[in-house]
């Protein structure tokens, strides 16, 4: 009788618990038909790649633990298409990664390709195109994650708002892939625009008539006109900030707000206020703003360009105090971003980034260190960007499939260097700048805690070192260090153990270097690269992967192309 | 020992034939790489698709009986790419049709498609894409097949000429596509310029210091200089023509020289001369000229448009009479070709192309008989060309392999119509204009003869009718007859049975209907279409299908995409 009654509550409390994982894990549905769209993203009518015939994506929202499916219907006339899901980890779905060559087969036009993967942790994503250029087409959107029923965020707020930002070029990306693969090398520049939530306005300032610099917007389309974002007097707000930008570092500054910033590419960090805050692409910030300051007037916020000489106007966007008119413009100039090559005042903030209290601290001591040494270089007279001397050349057929049935000539198998020369010198161009192609991968033992050394270098101008964001796939990791100049072995003994930030991007400082850790406890092929995506298709990127042997259930669909492609089908008479 | 000597007779005897083979009949392995290239085919700089760096692409050049093998790889970055062979029948080899959704899944970018194929008998060709728009990016060249060893063509010369004929458009094919598929509807409009040999002169005429209407050209670059064809006097040169024009109908003459019009579509034809000829798209000729005009001078080649009210320059090549400089411009106006819409003058041109004796008959009679109403239309406010009704939508999985292997759902399965309703008043726009989408096919018996009559009509627009050229894919046909105005049974009657031309395209006059006869006796899919670029992207063609069952041996690499990629993937474990 009492083991009955014990039977009796087990049963009754796994049917609760099942309940509520019912109750709490929705499926939710998507269908993205991507295709070809006429669009004036700053006034100025070119082709992009939209979605459901709009520019941006349409928002993706769900809640912790929820199932989403898109069903991604290829509507391009010619062109492949896959869809990477940023800063979501695709555990136990690596194939739904969404990124060309490495986690599946590009869908071809006219066929539909299902995602489907669990969005383990609330937090500011966004998805974009991982083909070719195609994120620098349009193709992205929003994807906002939130608390699971019954868990709440470590702060308050009564609204919430959102920004997306991007950059825009009106020469087409099949262009701009021309001139990066082009002798003479052909730079796409910098961009017409930058957008906000999907809109700009080229050559021309909505401030214009208050800054007398330059010329005054004539908003012709609903579709390059300013985003407002309409908030009431003494309120806190949640800002939701992400940069899918194909080149641009950016800085938001709200004018007569400061900024409390909350969360990182979907972690939560220690509360720090600040007046302006970089943003680089492949990054999402939350920031708290509180609505208490005069609250007749309309105030701006102003983006601006960092990292590089500016050629573009800052984009502004209107905070509208209710109940003032939305179309009101703040009766002063808007903020000044800083200057363009002020890092002193980028690694300040950058390094004011820490993990929330309670964080899940970095194992104690890392069983790999990798050193990658981010190097412009020259192949057979065409620029690249390298990485330990290899510049990434992804094969047609993708990693994932290969690896996991163990296909030769799939892609370069030799071990690709851990390391590179002590001699380099970080602070002068290559000395020999030719450099090699590669498609060779990092196999990480699985569970196994891996250290990265991100080094930058002098381009191949003298004095001339970029900023890059390197983002990782499938995984978060810990940010531990920064430095300038070369890294030494005694730069580990600064390792930030205590409260690292768990980021999925991250950047490299002029002529700096930026450690992180991971633990590569994620089965899949992983892209780790600069999210700068002319310089991802020139070459700089690596590919990890772990755990393949644990993989299953690969669908056919994300195999049917290359050398997968043709050995799952020979077995099949025809 | 009789016996014997005779087997011995018979080894020989085989030894021989084989040998004979083997030197007459060669395999001719071409590499051909599709890639982005910059440009200026006609002196303004775009963005085009070349082959092994250059436009247009390479010749191929072979003798009857020889196998063509090319390796072709797709280095564009995210667009697939096949070739078609215009003119080539393929038989035994339907997966080297090169036309996607139909042949073969098109070729993935970073892959390889060896097409392998022979060229079974003598005449001037060309190939281009057959996936999108790629053909109006750049993607053709010629092919020439000579007569085999030992067989000699019926018409002398002491030397050939070769003008490949296109237009092109400032603006993209990404572009261009969009605006066909959009509401409201964007026509590409005029091309910029007549392109002859890849090259051509915008907005500018080379003869304008003669005709005082146009700009004189500034000839900045090798890739639009003027071509010039260099000839000896008192000689006999075979002229080659070809057109792979996007849209342009054109008319060539060649000033103070006359044309002996012997070969269209890789036929003979009974020898005309004409001082000047029309070319549609999909079109060859061969035509005979003798240098016999004033030597001391050079002589324009002229080449205009026709069909439509023309926005474009013509043309202009040089005859160049060895002594005199290539860059002597002829001293006097250059040809006018007719105005564009003298029908009269055409259709005069096109009814004096007849069989040459001694070309293969066509049967007596036809076993089924197929009427195909050309409309234009819409669908859902789309406009589209409609064949009985049917715009045709190409599958994603391509025909050839869908049916070979009786796969469901992968195109629409019912019959398509035969006929349409004898009230249709084909002098007016439709009265119910509301079209369908469609992807069936026509069904032939094999080894049936089929006679198919193609009936223009007038468009959405009252007045309008347009010249359509069409082209069948796997087949010569016999054009049996041309008329104005609806097609009436007793047209029957007056088909010419006796020395109808063999060819590959034919074009149906405004408001006109034509008469083909061909057998099915080529197992394939094949697709029947307006050889207008942006007229087949709107839906304006059939498939015709064939022997399927016949058919063994497709390559994987032509079936690895769609239902089929699936389905022959689908018994492997992994």
């Amino acid at each position: 009788m009492e083991k009955r009654l014990l039977l009796y509550l087990f049963i009754g409390c796994t049917l609760v618990a099942n309940l509520e994982e019912f109750v709490a894990a929705k499926v939710r549905h998507y269908k993205f038909e991507v295709e070809y769209i006429y669009w004036s993203p700053d006034c100025e009518e070119r082709m992009m790649i939209g979605i459901n015939g709009r520019f941006p994506g349409p928002t993706i929202r769900a809640k912790a633990g929820d199932t989403i499916v898109v069903e991604l219907r290829n509507s391009l006339p010619t062109e492949g298409v896959v869809i990477h899901w940023h800063g979501i980890k695709q555990l136990g779905t690596p194939w739904a990664d969404g990124t060309a060559s490495i986690s599946q087969c590009a869908v071809n036009p006219d066929e539909t390709f299902v995602y489907r993967f669990q969005v383990d942790k609330a937090g500011t994503y966004f998805y974009h195109g991982h083909y070719g250029m195609q994120r620098a087409a349009g193709l992205y959107g929003s994807l906002i994650v939130d608390t699971a029923d019954g868990e709440e965020e470590p702060f308050h707020y009564d609204g919430e708002l959102s920004l997306l930002l991007s950059d825009w070029w009106h020469e087409s990306v099949h262009v701009q892939m021309l001139g990066l693969a082009s002798i003479p090398f052909r730079w796409v520049g910098e961009p017409q625009a930058i957008l906000i939530n999907g809109r700009g306005q080229y050559n021309c300032s909505l401030a214009a008539h208050l800054t007398g610099e330059t010329s005054s917007c004539k908003i012709t389309n609903n579709q390059c006109a300013p985003v407002v974002l309409q908030v009431r007097p003494n309120k806190t707000y949640r800002l939701r900030i992400a940069s899918t930008t194909s080149l641009s570092a950016l800085n938001l500054a709200i004018a007569n707000h400061n900024m409390t910033v909350v969360e990182a590419d979907g972690n939560y960090v220690e509360p720090v206020t600040v007046n302006d805050m970089d943003i680089y692409s492949g990054e999402s910030y939350s920031v708290i703003i509180k609505t208490d300051q005069n609250s007749s007037l309309n105030h701006w916020i102003s983006i601006g360009i960092r990292g590089r000489l500016p050629k573009t106007q800052n984009a502004l966007a209107i905070l509208n105090y209710h109940p003032n008119s939305p179309s009101k413009l703040p009766s002063y100039k808007p903020p000044v971003t800083p200057q363009w090559n002020d890092y002193t005042h980028s690694k300040e903030f950058t390094y004011k980034i820490l993990a929330m209290h309670g964080t899940q601290a970095p194992p104690a001591n890392s069983d790999r260190r990798i050193a990658l040494l981010n190097t412009q270089n020259k192949i057979d007279g065409y620029i690249k960007w390298s990485i330990n001397n290899i510049s990434l050349v992804l094969p047609s057929t993708p990693y994932l499939g290969s690896m996991r049935f163990n296909l030769k000539n799939a892609f370069d198998t030799e071990k690709p260097p851990e390391n590179f020369s002590e001699h380099y010198d970080v602070m002068r161009p290559p000395i020999n700048p030719n450099s090699t192609k590669g498609s060779s991968v990092y196999k990480l033992k699985f569970n196994s805690t891996i250290d990265v050394v991100l080094q930058n270098t002098n381009a191949l101008t003298g004095n001339v070192s970029e900023i890059h964001p390197w983002h990782l796939h499938g995984h978060d990791f810990w940010v531990l260090g920064h430095g300038d100049g070369k890294f030494r072995k005694n730069d580990v003994s600064k390792f930030n153990l205590r409260n690292p930030p768990l980021r999925n991007t991250v950047v490299i400082f002029p002529y700096g270097w930026t450690a992180i850790r991971f633990v590569a406890n994620n089965p899949g092929v992983w892209a780790f690269h600069c999210h700068i995506e002319p310089h991802l298709h020139m070459g700089m990127g690596i590919i990890l992967a772990e755990g393949i042997e644990l993989i299953s259930k690969i669908p056919n669909e994300a195999l049917a192309c290359g050398i997968t492609g043709q050995v799952l089908m020979n077995n099949k008479r025809h």
